[in-house]
């Protein structure tokens, strides 16, 4: 028997609970052994929960508990969150964890003492809910060299934009639409800001490049500046705006990475992820671009990712994943502006100024360009954001 | 040390070799122990190959060295590659392979020999090529019921698909591109007549149903019968024609599979799946819809697909992998018939006949209609492909 304590009981853990206490059989079947939910943690009382009796407001009951071997993190935050994960396992327990936030701030910390301790912390669930993508890069893809990844990590703004592009909403209009269908928190500045992007980004660049990179270095820009005419200008190119993560391994072995929102083109596999879904790409030596696609969010599908990594430390309780990366190093790390691009480019300056500054440009059209307004694509210019008097948006051009 | 030897050395099997050669001490440090290839079993002479002294022409001298833990399947067929897989496991080694006709028709039978001795069979690059998704299924979706899985399962086919749809090329004028690419072999039979999806559609059903399916017992229709005429048909409805392996659990219970062109909708991630690219959509209760997405084949996406196992049973020699199926149960298995679908029919008729045959039915059009043809899409109206006098064309709808 592997017992199993959850800490949290939230959207996810909730999840989590439901999936151990009603699929007990499968899952057992699955990890070869029985999986058993032993406490859940939380300072708020579920007197109606069917597993009332589980519930412990005492970390350190959890923390004693010999037959706890898996510790299920979806508290979230860098607080409590990190000071539990610490002591579980320091106490020699695996941990499993869907906390974007403490993986991309302490992840090399974590997985240092969980190296040292031979235990697993798992966290499938904290990049794109329960779309497999934490696995496959540190195992299908270990045989490739990683250049670089990208993608749409936030279903939120994915949405917002999603509904600017096919139903001409404003921002504003899309997304009271995002908080009415539940997509949206009541206060979304972390999706709407790139924050959430930006964290899983971060994650996802540590797992494939080796070394965490600090969310706080990472230049993060969220959709707040897009308009409904980029959006139209871009269409009349047969782009769509889109907001990325983006990491990538410079010529000299550096990495960088941004947030952003980017102009992408309709025959680009991220052009057609719609909606609340999200869309990663993978781009190895040996196997090219991979995307992964699926709901990046929402209670089932994050539990699921969860349910199915306590599986794999049930099963794996002497013989450690090999998920691990190296301390942040400002010295390997490069802004931005060392990825060059092409840019769009909207602005009040004529098209004959535009060349002047930019060489050879393509236009775009918009119906309801503003007076004396232009808008288009530069040629590959170098990664410093173009800037000049007269230039109102600017996003790259993928 | 793990000992690796590698059955055939054709295009999958030497790109094997090349990565074991050249990234031994990335890999090794990805497997925690270094990863030595010690045989390559090919009955041709390859002198001028830098890892000449390594061939053999002798599978016993293999079988019999202790050394050898991971054995490599890149044979194909199910000739020796069989014996060889069976003598291999018997003999207590690991095996990993890329041939998909093998663990399509024999899967059930190995997997069963390997769980009794305690060995890993692995598979990753027999679907997909380098795209992550028997792992994925079999260890990321674990905690997921599953329903459903279909996809673009051949890329030689939907190069030619694609070239249809973008340039207008004909059927034989896309396949002649195709073999000039080296994307077609001269016999293009396997490809062309849907057999290669097929086996491909029968393992990952296997992997995420249970249970054996027998490509010989799943409707198989490829895309000879595709005219451009359907193609145009399909664009006007915005559609896209796409050969797509299926396998669905039903209501029973049971699984149905079978191989088809379909037209699907643009709006559909799997209709932006161009070229020699592959997606595969799996459902699963918790996740809903996922896709993969990658290069379908190949050597080097394939042969790091192999490596990826490779690493994978070196971590694993002494902790099995839970992949596992039941043997084939035609009790359990229905023809396509079974799943009800909406149709698409070309035919000569007039559309009051089609109304008074199908109902509701959504009409398309084509610049280069035949006299008297019309096109369009039926309501769901039952698995039962329609048959009617006139009809010329038919396929599902997705």
């Amino acid at each position: 028997m592997v017992g199993v304590a959850i800490l949290g009981h939230g959207v996810v853990g909730s999840g989590v609970a439901e999936i151990l206490e009603k699929n007990a059989s499968r899952l057992a079947q699955k990890s070869m052994q029985d999986i058993e939910l032993l406490y859940v943690l939380d300072v708020r009382e579920f007197p109606d929960c069917p597993y009332a009796a589980k519930f412990t407001k005492d970390f350190s009951v959890i923390e004693n508990d010999p037959r706890v071997q898996v510790v299920v993190e979806t508290i979230g935050g860098v607080g409590v969150a990190l000071d539990f994960t610490r002591r579980a396992l320091l106490g020699g327990k695996n941990v499993v964890s869907s906390n974007k936030e403490l993986v991309a701030e302490y992840g090399a910390e974590l997985l240092s003492i969980a190296r040292e301790r031979n235990l697993n912390y798992l966290f499938e669930a904290s990049v794109g809910g329960g779309i497999p993508i934490i696995r496959p890069i540190s195992q299908c893809l270990a045989a490739n060299e990683l250049h670089e990844i990208y993608g749409i990590l936030n279903g939120t703004t994915n949405y917002i934009l999603t509904r600017m592009i096919s139903h001409g909403l404003t921002m504003e209009e899309a997304l009271a639409e995002a908080k009415q269908h539940g997509y949206a928190e009541a206060n979304p500045t972390d999706d709407v800001e790139g924050n959430d992007a930006c964290r899983k980004i971060c994650i996802l660049a540590a797992l494939a490049f080796g070394r965490q990179i600090m969310p706080s270095s990472v230049s993060t820009e969220g959709i707040t500046g897009v308009t409904l005419r980029d959006v139209r200008y871009a269409a009349s190119g047969g782009m769509v705006v889109k907001l990325l993560g983006r990491a990538k391994v410079l010529d000299n072995g550096n990495v960088s990475a941004y947030v952003a929102p980017h102009l992408i083109h309709r025959d680009n596999p991220l052009a057609s992820v719609e909606d609340v879904f999200n869309g990663i790409v993978v781009t190895g030596d040996a196997i090219g671009d991979v995307m992964f696609y699926g709901r990046g969010a929402g209670k089932m599908p994050t539990a699921s990712a969860v349910v199915a990594d306590i599986i794999d430390a049930a099963k794996h309780l002497n013989a450690r994943k090999l998920i691990f990366w190296d301390k942040a190093d400002d010295n390997k790390f490069e802004p931005a502006s060392a990825i060059p691009s092409a840019w769009y480019v909207r602005a009040k300056m004529s098209e004959s100024q535009a060349r002047e500054l930019f060489g050879e440009i393509s236009m775009l059209s918009c119906d309801e360009a503003a007076d004396g307004e232009i808008a288009f694509v530069t040629p590959e210019i170098g990664g410093e954001m173009p800037s000049a008097a007269g230039i109102e948006s600017v996003m790259r051009v993928l």
